[in-house]
């Protein structure tokens, strides 16, 4: 039995899971950004005890505790060496955890904990397994022969930072151009956006009227309903999402590549276009093709995959 | 002792090799490509013999033959799946070495095996290691925990043909914008042609009468000498490695990155410009950086390369 953490600037998200990846019980509580790394840690361990408890078992069944934090992680020693949106730095969080239930307990960056996630439940047969997760930002990670690859400094992974469009938009990175900027879902919000300051009869602006707000499901909701503007949206959007993942393919030529994030909840709509443009552009023409999949666990990757990840380290 | 054979559209090149990766001998013999298989074996074997004899030792003293092939390469069945510029589809060479020589042949993709061979003797100690060679085309190779990562299909690590540029130039891969089309030696002559179009002043038009045409050292050279228009063309050229230099450590983070090709003998004249760029925009703030050389084997990776990988793979 295991213990996931979801940490993250909003909330903590605890579950205690089990051999197979399955989550017995759940339980979250603000994060309070801002607060020490030893007051959050407080919490976090009174989440445990209180799934422990929820799920029939006690902590004395837990075998390793995992945690899914952002930011910049050192794994080897529990450390986040520096997350911003938690306003961390060097946060020995493994250890401070240590203090509550002397049993192991294994720090991962939260990208590739949900990325271990959906390859331990969904993709476990796959040597090599990239996940390419779209939110507010564009995360990744990488699973070799069944571990996570981190790069030697556990910086690793960061696919949303690659180039897509050399001298393109700004990144928050200070960069230009970057994957990030055309296929996450704040940029998916831009597009649309300008898509219908340009277009003052597309079915988008009713579509925001009645939700109040622009969002990552404007355009593909209007599309569907004949919106050629939403349309237009769409298929550019996809068209990025899929000029990255010919890159991350090309180089990889992973067993599998999962897209994650709240946009791969559309399926085939995304999907089956992705998988049409990729294998057009894909530079291997002779040998069997990777498996494009959408996520499975969607917002449970993260506790799944911390609990997982900590089971593997063992 | 190990034989490494380079096998290229132009050559055949085989080396007698030490344990150490040292060459100890030395031949080659035209490809005469559009021949069978059958007889440029024929004479890879004829070569295997002679530099044995040359070095002082026989076929006896071999403990394994590696093969670096371009193409699509099933390295597990030792057979070359396609490879344009040798008229080859389904040659199983590996099979067909072993008629002449009863001992392990390893083949391997030729970029893989270059790089394989400036990890064995120059990065050795790297748990991940990187390498770009900028030629006619951009080719990569990419070590992981000492092992040769090609993807579950063997076709991995065609880093020239991750994006750069998306909706940029066309690429002979038949998309647009790949960091080959921007980064390659046949980029940086095209990027060279136009500025001497561009501005006839330029110093680069002197250079090209007196050494009859336009090549990748055009504008270094002419740089060098104070000329505005060939700096451009230098920086430019250089800005294009880093900016995709830049993804591939966002990506991996190796340990050690290597820069090779022709271009790489300009050493510090392109590695200095090149890290100040790659340090600025690299994601990671906080961790250890990516330590980025140029190769130092040259010519003889592919034969070096190849001969340990075949150690590597016994």
């Amino acid at each position: 039995m295991y213990i996931g953490i979801d940490l993250g600037g909003t909330n903590i998200a605890v579950g205690m899971v089990d051999d197979n990846g399955k989550i017995l019980a759940q339980e979250s509580l603000p994060t309070l950004s801002g607060r020490s790394y030893k007051e959050i840690v407080k919490d976090m361990a009174a989440l445990c005890e209180k799934v422990a408890q929820q799920s029939g078992h006690s902590m004395k069944d837990v075998d390793a505790i995992g945690i899914g934090s952002p930011g910049a992680i050192d794994s080897k020693n529990g450390v986040v060496v520096f997350a911003g949106n938690l306003k961390f730095e060097k946060a020995p969080i493994a250890g401070e955890m240590k203090k509550y239930f002397n049993i192991p307990v294994h720090l991962e960056n939260d990208a590739n904990a949900a990325a271990y996630g959906e390859y331990a439940v969904c993709g476990h047969d796959a040597e090599s397994f990239v996940f390419i997760t779209l939110g507010t930002g564009v995360g990744g990670g990488i699973i070799i022969d069944g571990q996570i690859y981190r790069g030697f400094n556990g910086a690793g992974a960061e696919i949303g930072h690659m180039t897509l469009k050399m001298d393109g938009h700004p990144c928050t990175c200070g960069r230009k151009g970057c994957f990030e900027v055309y296929a996450s879902v704040t940029a998916l919000i831009e597009q649309t956006s300008q898509a219908m300051k340009e277009d003052p009869e597309t079915m988008m602006n009713d579509w925001v009227r009645e939700n109040g707000h622009v969002s990552g499901r404007t355009a593909f909701e209007c599309a569907v309903k004949g919106d050629a503007a939403a349309a237009m949206v769409r298929d550019e959007y996809i068209r990025y999402i899929a000029e990255g993942v010919i890159s991350i393919i090309n180089i990889f030529q992973p067993d599998m590549l999962v897209i994650g994030g709240g946009i791969s909840k559309e399926g085939d709509v995304i999907l089956k276009p992705l998988k049409d443009y990729v294998s057009k552009g894909d530079f291997n023409k002779f040998m069997e093709k990777t498996n494009i999949q959408t996520a499975k666990l969607f917002n449970d990757a993260g506790i799944i995959g911390a609990a997982l990840a900590a089971k593997n380290n063992i």
